[in-house]
């Protein structure tokens, strides 16, 4: 998770410097693996490490359901994925490759691809209960401690079901995404909050889920408001103690 | 770079709300060939993707001289590398995938292997003058703007020679090494500066190109202590107005 370092401090106004101890976030490869296939290595605090890989699986498209999986097998650092029935070889394969040698009219395709079904949940908040959820990310101490991580949290009715920091913020996503397919969550009364900006493969990630609202305390990027437009999620950011600014499908954002 | 949004602020102070416009960021998939053979795609901003690309190619170990590149085609998002020889094919492997099906002990021997030859240099700079390195990353109107990119700088003996932003944090510094190198700029003598955090992977961008001193606004992460005390690099993070912090070989930084 973290760990104690010593570094020396050099104090401009006191002209001194001196050894202090501070503790760092420490990350490690965390390797996935599907019926004993290496896909990927994403690099990752060491917790959580399941559900890092089940989120993966499902946000990136690779799964869809609980029901194929037999097991999930951890030992260190890899996740060893079993399913029930065979995976299809293109769903590995697209994965992270999609937009290679690609234009700029391919990557604007492949976000409105993406998605073949839009997300349609008629779920509804009201703007305070956002701020009542970018409260609750301060909850990582770690965060507190280290300003070196991300966070970020699932939110299934208004009330908070899945919290998880990372040093990535798609880690974190990933993290929160697992942790919320385990316990069965109603996505689509759903709203998921971090702390990282919103390019389009942060929102293809959510809108894969069906989670309807996406909030982020950071900036969106230009292909993150058209994934969340296209796809119908409602995007939400710069979101802050006092004001929240609604860059997609603002209906489910109520006074 | 960025475009105009046109975004629904709700204010709770005064329970409006109300249409605005804002800028926000773009990036494009950018192509790198060497001799016509794709090797990699960044999302990046649409601005210096030469130097972006030589950048990468050189940071990442690719290339070692200018001397081994006939010309660079930059066609749309595709930026083609003509090299005078042949490039080996295990360099252009290598990169991206040296820490797949990894363990942390390989992790941690990737970094310190990464650099054969440790940065030698015996440059100094005033902790006084990394401050003044700092401030000069404000000058980007776009982080002003958008709140959505990250920024780099290299200053050559005390003078800055490159400015980058971009949305991904590697780019930015990619970028100002692609402009130094095409310069001519003596790495031994330079600071690198920049507002990501730094993992090893960041920091050995840096060490390859022989920059002992690497400073950053935002937090270290532990891989990048390790990388730094490795390979000779002089890391300062959280450096503010006031006070700065050095976690490796504090020695080339005076009072």
């Amino acid at each position: 998770m973290s760990t104690f370092v010593h570094v020396e401090k050099i104090d401009m106004q006191s002209n001194t410097r001196k050894m202090i101890g501070e503790p760092v976030v420490v990350e490690v490869p965390v390797n996935i693996f599907v019926n004993n296939k290496f896909v990927t290595t994403l690099f990752a605090l060491p917790k959580l490490k399941r559900e890092l890989a089940l989120g993966w699986l499902f946000d990136e498209g690779i799964l869809q359901s609980l029901d194929e999986i037999k097991e999930v097998v951890v030992n260190q650092s890899n996740v060893n994925v079993i399913t029930k029935g065979p995976i299809k070889e293109e769903a590995l394969q697209a994965v992270g490759v999609a937009a290679c040698g690609s234009s700029i009219n391919k990557f604007l395709m492949t976000i409105s691809k993406a998605v073949e079904q839009p997300v349609e949940s008629s779920y509804k908040v009201k703007a305070y209960d956002i701020i009542r959820f970018v409260k609750e990310l301060d909850r990582s101490k770690l965060y507190r401690l280290t300003r070196g991580v991300h966070v970020a949290a699932i939110f299934e009715s208004g009330k908070l079901v899945a919290f998880a920091e990372d040093i990535g913020r798609h880690n974190a996503v990933d993290k929160v995404i697992g942790i919320s397919i385990e316990s069965r969550v109603n996505f689509s009364n759903s709203v998921l909050v971090s702390s990282g900006r919103q390019p389009a493969d942060m929102v293809l990630k959510t809108a894969r889920m069906k989670i309807p609202i996406v909030v982020s305390i950071a900036a969106p990027i230009y292909s993150g408001i058209i994934a969340a437009e296209k796809t119908g999620v409602t995007l939400v950011c710069h979101a802050k103690s006092h004001q929240i600014r609604v860059y997609t499908h603002p209906y489910r954002i109520l006074l």
